[in-house]
């Protein structure tokens, strides 16, 4: 086990009809509140009207900024960053998904930095302060609830950057299931991909002796399998809803790389991919994921065993270990079909016009993961068996 | 899974050496500092030195507190109380085990209580404000070090209560295994029980459908199963020690109780026991777990049955379901004993004398638990099953 350092100071607000704590939780922070929100889903579920009376209770001025999109773009959060400077807005409170949460984020850093939030992607500056972020979660996927990352895209030079600080935690975040149960079909699938994927990128290390974390990514693991499907089959089973939401919060709130050393490659691939083609975070995972495994097993064997063994409950009698791990990479496969994510880049409409240049771009600063190190031309490999 | 609320501003560093960022940990909170410490272990070992280098650094005014009891007492408690309060004490550090951690929060709360702070624990007064705490852990046993929660016995009543706030969670407490390389071996011992007991009483729950929280709490058990033999083999097992001491904060670190309705009949059980015989909680638990088990595993047997299992291993086949459930709770015993823990109070020449009388003070308040509400009489069939 390595060392590590854990501090996640975000107060989680759980259980249905929880939104009626939202005001008191505001309260602290200010009465000058930018809400930060996505398309019409909010408002015609409700939610939306629930959030301002709340904020009215308090007595608080609300700006909006609606319209943040699925992968939230720089010119979005940008219009952020002008209202709280010019309305001197005091709380950013998300109402949304992962990409709603995550332009609150930078906006808030943005807000009270002298120059282009973009700078905090590309290691041009640290983000010394941020305005205070509540978030009320509407959607199961990215764990942005519950820890200090986001994620942006710069349409025009076509890149998707992360930025990440312990000034951007949430403060709160309300998760009710209930109000998963309007997500559509297709994103309660990315979702669960998206969840599976995190667990993924901390499991799959080489570090040694972490019975610990690896027993508890499995646990999330085997919480997100099980429940996903009851959640596709019945979008408003509050138990699946609830297992599901708390699965994806835990699977990036800080609890799995403790000691650990994690990988990250396949994030970093996917971002390459959706920063051109614009697809759903959760569907590039399912794409890549199966192969980036498929390239890599041979560097631990037996951690895809483990794997295949615990998760999937792959039978290892009579089989070699090779056998086991290629099983268990199958049947991650043959999940994420059975609940209708894509296998290949092309169900996207994506050929390999532009393989070399996201190759290229994902490793533009040397090779990428720590499973395996992965050079252009890995990627390169791994991006031409997902077509 | 119940609506619950999830927040620990604890900060955990963990890892060989950490000590050396004490002096920059404590800095922001002061430099007049109550040092609180146990017996003479942290001398010998060179902890003791170690942490004081650290405070001369931030020249930083130490005040001392040692001689902390293993089931600290109200008298201890209120020296350190006095301290702080004569030399305007800034902030309590704590250096030990569960004990000096929960006599540290103590001292804190009534510091700054215009009261005997016995009063928190018979819910006379509400903690409104605290000293700031901070720890350096040397045991891994009671999860203090990333809680609000702490344990006094009052010597002269014979009587050991808690207290809990969110004011006395530690703002940091320093993890380093390699302190607990000289833990002595029957400390290791009621250290391992302790934890698992902390898992036992959040486990054993009737709340249905939080099957995140019951793997969770299944990943501990088998963690510090696994790695609590080890460390009693070689102390000085860097891994050993490491798991054992991850998995110590987990089992009480606000993971396992998100959602569920968790049941701590036999600590209160225990802690009649242990502020008449002032015995090691670790091992009054190990006497009267199994019995709990036994006595309570009726109410739903499929939580027994699952526990058998995947925590045991059980083969189920060819067993009615009370055979597993029994089969679980008696590798928990059988546990218990290879590990060198006791099985009967007999053992420690407790005999049935005070059993009426700790049966009484267990259910002053109403009957106690709720995986199966136990009344006086309950509890003493339980005592009268450990004699």
């Amino acid at each position: 086990m390595n060392a590590f350092e854990l501090h996640n100071p975000t107060k989680l607000v759980f259980g249905a009809g929880k939104v009626s704590q939202l005001g008191g939780l505001v309260k602290p922070y200010g009465k000058r509140i930018l809400l930060v929100y996505g398309g019409g889903s909010i408002k015609s579920s409700g939610l939306y009207d629930d959030v301002l009376e709340q904020l009215s209770k308090i007595g608080a001025t609300v700006h909006e900024l609606s319209g943040i999109e699925p992968n939230p773009r720089l010119s979005t959060v940008n219009k952020g960053i002008e209202i709280c400077r010019k309305e001197k807005v005091e709380f950013v409170l998300a109402v949304g998904g992962g990409s709603v949460l995550d332009a609150a984020k930078a906006i808030a850093a943005g807000a009270l930095y002298d120059g282009d939030m973009w700078d905090f992607t590309v290691h041009k500056a640290i983000i010394q302060e941020a305005l205070p972020i509540g978030t009320v979660l509407t959607l199961a996927a990215t764990g942005s609830e519950m820890n200090g990352n986001a994620v942006i895209s710069n349409w025009e030079t076509k890149q998707k950057r992360g930025l990440g600080s312990k000034l951007i935690y949430p403060q709160f975040s309300i998760l009710d299931p209930k109000l998963t149960y309007t997500v559509p079909v297709n994103q309660t699938i990315n979702g669960i991909v998206d969840i599976m994927s995190h667990v993924f990128e901390q499991y799959f290390s080489l570090t040694t002796d972490i019975p610990l974390q690896e027993r508890f990514a499995e646990s999330i693991l085997l919480t997100v399998i099980e429940n996903g499907e009851k959640a596709i089959a019945d979008g408003s089973d509050y138990d699946a809803r609830a297992n599901l939401l708390l699965a994806g919060t835990y699977a990036l709130n800080g609890t799995l790389p403790n000691g650990v050393t994690t990988d990250w490659a396949t994030h970093g691939i996917e971002h390459e991919v959706s920063a051109i083609y614009d697809i759903a975070h959760g569907a590039g995972l399912s794409i890549i994921f199966p192969n980036w495994m498929k390239f890599v097993y041979k560097e631990r064997v037996s951690k895809f065993v483990q794997y295949a063994v615990r998760v999937w409950n792959v039978d290892p009698a009579g089989k070699s270990d090779d056998e086991i791990a290629l099983a268990g990479i199958e049947a991650t496969r043959a999940y994420f079909t059975r609940i209708g994510s894509p296998a290949t880049l092309g169900e996207l409409g994506i050929n390999d016009e532009q393989l070399d240049r996201m190759a290229e771009e994902a490793t533009q600063f040397g090779p990428i993961g720590t499973f395996k190190q992965l050079n252009k031309d890995d990627v390169l490999s791994i991006l031409t068996a997902s077509l």
